[in-house]
Parts: structure tokens; sequence; C-alpha cells
């Protein structure tokens, strides 16, 4: 017995493929006009709206030995509604731009799909896909765009945050990172390619780790909760807690002073993906939970710049992440 | 003397190549807070917007010896802007997420803005980019995001059109493919790949059909003009006039019979890439200028299915436009 050969793109056309793709993609209540269309037509109750897109290209960004499919889709999605939720904003819709190899299985795109759809049901409820496109590319290759709702509320920017604010964060921190490391050192073969079984194998053994890294959990409904609650500055802490609070202090012109005691920080200041939402918070306002304070913000020191310290010390000027960059293991 | 090697994304990074093009994108009058936060914010008066995705993918969308970095930006806008237009509604922002090559040099880039400046500036003006996405991959794609503003009128949907509307056309069609069969034909070396220096020479001979090709000018303004004027359908023409026409047949299950006396559809039933706007128009109300008529929409005769005729008889049943798919030439 033969297994059969996995249908394809290229078996069945783009059009057989959006009529099996569309059931399980999620539906956006604010959609007045869905897929199917040249464009769809959404609500946008507040006359405002927050836009953004950001983009998932396999080898530089993702390896497909470690993340299924599913994984990329529940992945797009969260990192897309994150970027929402740090403007304070609730998230309503998607589009995708999907370009993949002609010889990808459909079973692959049915489960990208239903990772979109079963990450907008856990993380942000009513956001939908609205519309997309679909296209032939050597590189597989994930462009998504989302838009959200303000709700009346100011947005939340980087640049609001002012001497006396005391510095929060929601969600993880450090897990992404650590459960990147994971895969680089033991998701691999003997020669250094990323290797699928192996991958399995340690999110069996480290499920909060990988999962973190391959499929996360951001706390999109924390960014209205901030905004509500008077946050003066947010953001989604994609490049590590250093860098990013650094990107507040110098949008904003302050001093960010993280402190470690207690805090669990100082484990976590380099190391990205994690998609917290980091925010600022009036000194005199009660910090919404889940945000916890990690730090305060403070006035720029004479003959200093703007950034951001640890327990009022100068941090490293360590910057960045962008750990496939310098990594010379094979493509997987 | 020997050339400076051309400075690259590699050579100097994302953030000052962001830098060196922000200054070079369109303004969008909509934006309330454009490039550099998490996202960004745009007024949407209307209280809806329509969406819509397009993605150019280097080898199966573009070849970079015929369109020059300049021309893609133009069209990526021009494509995107066009599908907004075909909803009736104008044009206000569009996101660009940008996947190229590490070693892409950023004078390219530069032209890329440039050409969507320009691109809005001629086509949709007041629309602008208001966020993007700048990433390394081994495959040049460009997906762009458009959002338009119904400015109080009703969506123009595919399934709108009923017998006694008459069909008309705004734009250009059938210039388009011309152009790409003689890019096809007489852009290309002895082996078949595309060739830079031949393109040039074809669209100093050619400029209508080379240009309607590598850089076209679809009709935006109009798509707001006909939703005033009570189209009752309309799409963006981007796979030939028969097949596109089809589609708004099948969507509101009727007929459309175009014909060809006087009008010249005959010779352009096939071949895409115009993003002309189909539309059908009540038959009592008056075509608006641009829009010529081409035909009528009629009942489906019993025993038929919705689909179109021309002067009365079925039209063949060749569908699609998909050029390179079949063509054996280099990558160029």
């Amino acid at each position: 017995m033969t297994a059969e050969p996995a249908e394809t793109l290229r078996d069945i056309g783009e059009t057989a493929v959006l009529q099996r793709i569309f059931p399980r993609l999620p539906q956006a209540d604010a959609a007045l006009v869905g897929p199917g269309d040249d464009a769809a037509v959404i609500a946008a109750p507040d006359s405002r709206i927050v836009i953004t897109t950001d983009t998932m290209v396999h080898g530089p960004d993702f390896r497909t030995a470690w993340s299924t499919p599913y994984d990329l889709g529940w992945k797009a999605a969260a990192t897309n509604l994150a970027d929402v939720a740090a403007m304070g904003a609730t998230p309503t819709a998607l589009v995708v731009a999907l370009t993949i190899p002609a010889d990808t299985p459909v079973a692959d795109l049915e489960a990208f799909a239903d990772g979109m759809r079963e990450a907008c049901a856990a993380l942000a409820r009513g956001c939908g896909v609205v519309g997309g496109d679909l296209g032939v590319s050597p590189t597989f290759t994930i462009a998504v765009t989302a838009i959200g709702d303000l709700v009346g509320g100011d947005p939340v920017l980087r640049s609001g945050a002012r001497p006396g604010d005391v510095v929060a964060v929601a969600g993880q921190l450090g897990l992404a990172a650590k459960g990147l490391a994971l895969l680089f050192a033991r998701g691999v073969d003997r020669e250094g390619v990323p290797d699928a079984r192996r991958a399995r194998n340690l999110r069996s053994r480290f499920p909060a780790e990988v999962s973190a890294q391959l499929a996360p959990r951001p706390p999109i409904y924390a960014g209205p909760v901030a905004a509500l609650s008077g946050a003066t500055a947010m953001l989604d802490v994609s490049d590590g807690l250093l860098l990013d609070a650094r990107r507040i202090a110098q949008a904003s012109g302050v001093t960010i002073d993280l402190a470690t005691e207690g805090t669990g920080v100082a484990e976590v200041l380099h190391g990205g993906e994690d998609h917290a939402l980091l925010a600022c918070f009036p000194g005199t306002a009660d910090v919404p939970p889940p945000f916890r304070v990690i730090g305060r913000v403070l006035p720029v020191a004479p003959g200093s710049d703007p950034g951001v310290t640890v327990d009022g010390a100068a941090a490293d000027e360590r910057g960045g992440w962008d750990p496939y960059a310098e990594w010379a293991g094979g493509a997987g």
C-alpha cells in the first residue's frame, strides 16, 4: 500500500483552494461585505481605524520543520493582533496575503486557516479574516494586515510617557526566546538542520517555552484595558524588553528605569518575540490587571540622553533581536 | 576608475533604509498617526471602510529586467487603488509589506517609493502610505493593502446587476496584454531570458502598450463617480473582459451581452491587467464619463446558466489570464 500523494495548490488551483479555506477562516463581526468581491467592507464605528501590517518569511522568520502550518496561521494572526492592541485598540479584521510554492499541500493551507481561526477565537473574539490574496512564490511568505477600532478612546502612542509614570508589562517575557534557544540547540539534526521530529519532542518536554515561540498568546484584551485605564504610552515587546523600553524612552524624551527586585526582569532584558505589552501609567493611576509594575519613568538626567536604566544604572547597549540572522544552521 | 558598489539593505540596515524611504512615500490626508508606532491611525469618516490586499511576486508576477523599481511601486499602488475604486470608494491609505533580498540596492527602494508616490499623486490624490514592513526574503515580494472610504454611498458589489441595465467600461482594455505580448516576444534575449535593454527599446517604440503593462493608469476617480451615478455592479477588470464580465453575471444571476459594433470589444475579450472598471448602470440612468457603453444586462435564458454572450451568441469558455504560468522563458 502506497500513500496517496498530498493534494497541492497546483493540483486543484486557486479557486478550489479558496473554497476549501474560506469556511475555516474566522468570521469578523464587523464585516459588512466579506471575501469574494474586489474588496471587503467593514464597520469602523469609531470613525478612525488602527492599521498595521507584518510579514513572516520562510527562512528569515520561520522554519517549516519547527512551525506547523497551524502554528504559522496562529502566529501570523497573534503578532498582528498584538500591534493593534498596543495602540489601545480592539482588533476587528484581518486581511491575509499568502504567497506559497505551488506544491504546498492544500491540507497545510487548511491547517493555516485553522490556526488563524483559533488564534482569533482565543485572543480577539469577534475579529476575523475579511479578505486576502493567494499567489505562487518560491518562498512561503505570509503578509497580514490587521485593523482595529479605538472604541472612542485616544490611541496610545510610544511618545506619551511622562516622569512620574509607572512602567508595567502584561504577558510573558523571556519564554519565547527560551523556546527559540531550545530549538536552535536541540531542534536540529547532526548537521544543524531544523528537524521536525526533534522539535516535536522538545515541545512535549518544554511546552511553555516552545509554544511561546511558535504560537504566542499575547494578552490582546489588555491593550484596550490599558487605554481605558489612562495608559500614557504602550508598545508590543517584539524585539526584547530593553530595546523596546528604549523606544518608548526615546519617543517620549524620558528615562525608563527598570527595577529588578521582585520583577524578574533581569533575566528577560533581551530576547524578543514575546509580544507582551509594555505600558506606562500615571503614577497616581491604579495599574489594571494583567499589567504588573516593573519600573518607573524618570526625567532625563542632565548630560544624558533618553534611554533605559536598570536599577538606576545605565543599561548595556546591546539591542536588537534577529536570532536567525547570524545562525549558521540549515534552512529547514 | 571603478564604479562604487551600490549601497544595499544589508550594508545600512532596516532602520537607515526606512529613514531614506519615508520622506519619499506619499502622505495620506487621512493619517492621524503615520508610520513609526505599532500601527497607524487613519480617519474613517464614513464609519465603514473598504479594504483589499494584493501581492506581486518576482517571477510569477513581474520580471526585474522589464519592470523598473519605479514601475513596481507604481503598479503595486495602482492595482490596489483599482480594487478600492471598484467598490465605489475613494482610496485613503496604503500599507506596504516589502520582503526583499538583502543585496537589494537602497536606490531601488527609493525608486519604488517614488513610484508609489507618483501613482498616488496621479491616480488618487490624498491617498498615501501610512505604514509598512520591510523584511529580508530570497524572493522580492510586494504585499500592499489599500483602504478606502465610501463617503456615504453604498458599496458597489458584483452581485447587483439587473436585466435592463447597461454595461459600461472606464479605462483602457487590451493595451496591457499587448504590452506583455510584446515583452514576451521581443523583450527577451536569444535564450528567452527577459532583457532590460531590449525592454527599454520596446518601451520607446510602443510606449502606450508597454507602459499599460508595467505602470498601468486605471481610472481610479471613475469608481466613486460610478457609485454616485447609481452603478448597480462593478469590478476591476484584471483577468480579461470576458472572465470578469462572467464574474458579474454569475454573482448577479444574469446574462451580460457584450456588443462588438462600434465598441472594439471583440479585440479585447481576453488578456488581463488593464485594471479598467467594468460597471452596470440602470438602463434609465445617464452613464457618466469616462464610462462608455459596451453591452447590456439580460435575463438568463431558459435552460441556460448566468454568463456572457457576445452579440447574443454564447462566448467561448476560455477564461483566466496567467501569462507567466506556461511561459518557458528564463527568470529575468
